[in-house]
């Protein structure tokens, strides 16, 4: 099981790190990569035309602004593309989220919420899942804990009331 | 291979229609429900809690305005779950979109464009060849086509020039 | 007289506050529960639809981004609901707001602004008023004191000039 | 149980009439009135004044781009104030929306989506309920009705595939 | 000369100053209230409807949120009226904006930027100068100040270029 | 009594025209011109400048797209400038209303609401009542024939329920 | 003299025929493609790679929703890169300009309007003027031309009051 | 080579600098200028007017809010004409992005991201490569050194992982 992170800037890193950390609680192997779309192209493209070769099974990309990684990475590869719309100094992230997700019918991005990172990683653990019925067993228990963290907090505002 | 399509209204039908087509063309069984989140919400949660066991491995959810459908059945479920946002005949399908992407750490919605239900059905597609490799060698052909089809319309814009 | 005010996380606690604070000022009685629609949806859904025999008369549902707590809940009750759209770190506001109010036709959220607690509090008090005359007093008194606030800064004003 | 309509013009009434549709289906009582917040503020203000020893119960505002009406009836009257936002010639409804949304804190207006006539009205029913509990049996009936409208549709759409 | 200031709270005034500035710069005699569409609403209305009596020439109304004070001010005089929307904590100021601006026909509310209250204060001169030729003859000494400040800084940024 | 109308393009024409009716109406001399900020920018400035001189008072600006006119008008004159946002085909009249309303401060264009042009022609009015006693009388007939229309359409709809 | 134009889809054709009219009337030599960044993106890259050498010395690129083809021709090509958005069935072209406009820093796209198509011309006409006086002549008698049918209509309007 | 750059108001400054930082890496010369549109618009018009004549070859706008500086400009030129939209305190730069790019057809300005200074430079440089082959080579190299800096950073997350 292997997941494969770009990001188009590593300013976009302390929002990547937050999926990677998900993805490494699910034991799940992660390729993280600097690469551009526009500064380094060729080599994003390389990277996703390999990706399926080399064992990656989804790949997740993140960008701001004019987001156009996840976009390009989806046209020369098979594999499922996640999109994480990162918020940039302009804009709070309206650019970003529409160049990601409004992609033209024929290449679908996987669309996640501004800045969304966490939610990419459990994205990418439950397409795996699909394949991996023990990332499955362990996504029920993910959803149970973050049930339990819920509990608690109700049971502390109930308590003041 | 079986993927759920569920969609908040009928009213929803002609657009998700496109996506069923996407799916039947990739021979992937389909089970198509109208459900609302909340005109019918126990069904539609209890939809979602058996489809694991009733063989589906894929959900689309499709809805507009205050688009709650997919996002409900993504919290009692650990199937991947991709979201349509549907236009409405108010504020050009935004409220859609941001109702279905931008959900809460936790609880994920594969989120496509705005009436982009081809691009539905093919992610899930993608996500479902991450287990089944002939739909990745299907996806390949289908990239082809499509590679091809745009190579018939710049040759006969060519032509004009 | 019994108000309950669902939030979908704690995180939300400041803002529900300033509404809690106006209905103990009313002397209704207040139940506050952390219930996420996605993280603990049965215990929401629950919640909702024990709630008129548990003696709640009006349900104030607060909850961010792709905000769907307060129509989750508006699905399995005929109690009035309201909802709180609580802005968050990205997009200003405007996904928690649009998600909340623009619910499908059959299914009212009454919304208030984003990050109108205390407005949702009056509101409430301004339904049970429709039935305890001697909440429309004291929310008469209420609006008195508002205006005389009002007065009184107008006269510092007016000083100035 | 009374329930007066206020529209800021009579261009508004083809959506206000669905409201009105909602309201006589209760056998609610109806006090529909064309009176604008900025043609007719003085008739308007004295209208709200006067609901509440008029019998009426809830008060329905719907206007249109700078949509003072529901906000300026809130201003002067203790009962509950519904907004509906119309949508107009320009900017898709959203001025009107947060014309009618956005309302600063002390003076709720309950405000529905763009053009949501229908669940202004049930809105007011389910407001009503809070008092008279035949409404709520009927309320539960209209729940049961649209659930069984969708169960309809539903196996409609089965029946295709 | 008399222009009045109308705000609808006392938050407003950081803003405002700026605007009572400009008038005292032009000797133009000003009444600075707080006064609320919502509030204080008869106090609001009978304000300006003696305004005219009391000298008032031009009507400025500052306002945040659901920014209603101009347009109900505009709807019970016929003095010129300005509108200043003032940002709020949330969605940035196109809530004020578009509450002021968007006036329905009939009832014009003369709008400024977004905190524009120079502007505003300006725009009150410049309607007066069409009685009072002194004030255009101080508005074009204005003008000439404006320009050679601007003269100064582009100085300032050639020398270092 | 004598107002200027400037449009950027005969496009504007239609929605101009509205304007033009209510200053007639009002029997104020109008000076209708088509001078665009970009193509014909020196004869815009030009006009602008000798304005005044010509014996115009009010100046009125409609403009789509990137709405420069009415600014590039308000930086060379010191009459009242007033805005009149047209709605173009693309991006529903949002671009215009910001081109316009968002002036710098130093140079005020009072704005109406986008397609406004009844409510500029009025606002010309308001403005030059200032000056005119025997406007502000027209306009308060002008102001109850409104109120007078309203009261009709208000019997109409009374008489139905 | 040489531009290229590609657009994502041919039905962006009937917005970029303007663009190329405006092209040929200038002598223009165009070459006019329909190339995909997504569907056919080798291709789209490998014309952006070799343009230079093929004598283009402009680029524009058109496209519509999550438009990525600008941008990533930019990234491969050294020539100036001008992008045209086209506007789609949702979201009123807000996606396509933002998509195209909000490139990181390093890679430039130089923008026009939502479907400006003729503008994309007359700005590769404008750069290449840079190089070409011949050019720069012509667009000096274009520009004539615009006002001279500015004139036109101006003294049609005028005829009218 | 000769580039003028202008800008509404010397607090564009801080962004304006990394563009003149740009231009000077590349040894182009920089002519900086405060010229407002509004405030000295006959300084403006004539700075542009002349500005073929004085040898300048692109000239650079940056203005914030209702920004018309590139526009006029564009009106008066007929040089290649760049539009750096400003972000100012409100609306988050969308109303300065929308003054710029949406010009009316027949005046283009090629506009890059909000607070987009770098590319603005680099878009010059490009423009200008159309004449000068060497700035090409330079492009050429900035491009490399990008992509080389993107490398760099992309080996220390892998080696981070």
């Amino acid at each position: 099981m292997k997941v494969a992170i770009l990001m188009g800037s590593d300013s976009d890193f302390p929002v990547v790190e937050r999926c990677i950390g998900i993805l490494k609680k699910f034991d799940v192997e992660v390729v993280a990569r600097v690469l551009s779309a526009h500064r380094t192209p060729h080599l994003a493209v390389e990277f996703a035309m390999n990706a399926e070769a080399d064992g990656v099974e989804v790949i997740i990309g993140a960008a701001g602004k004019a987001a156009h990684l996840p976009g390009v990475i989806a046209g020369v590869t098979t594999l499922p593309v996640i999109g994480i719309p990162i918020k940039s100094s302009t804009l709070d992230g309206l650019d970003s989220l529409l160049s990601i997700v409004q992609m033209p019918s024929g290449i679908p991005v996987a669309t996640v919420a501004v800045d969304g990172a966490e939610n990419a990683g459990l994205l990418a653990v439950q397409i795996l899942s699909v394949k991996y019925p023990e990332l499955r067993e362990k996504m029920r228990a993910y959803k149970s804990e973050m049930a339990e963290a819920v509990l608690k907090k109700d049971a502390a505002i109930q308590s003041r009331y």
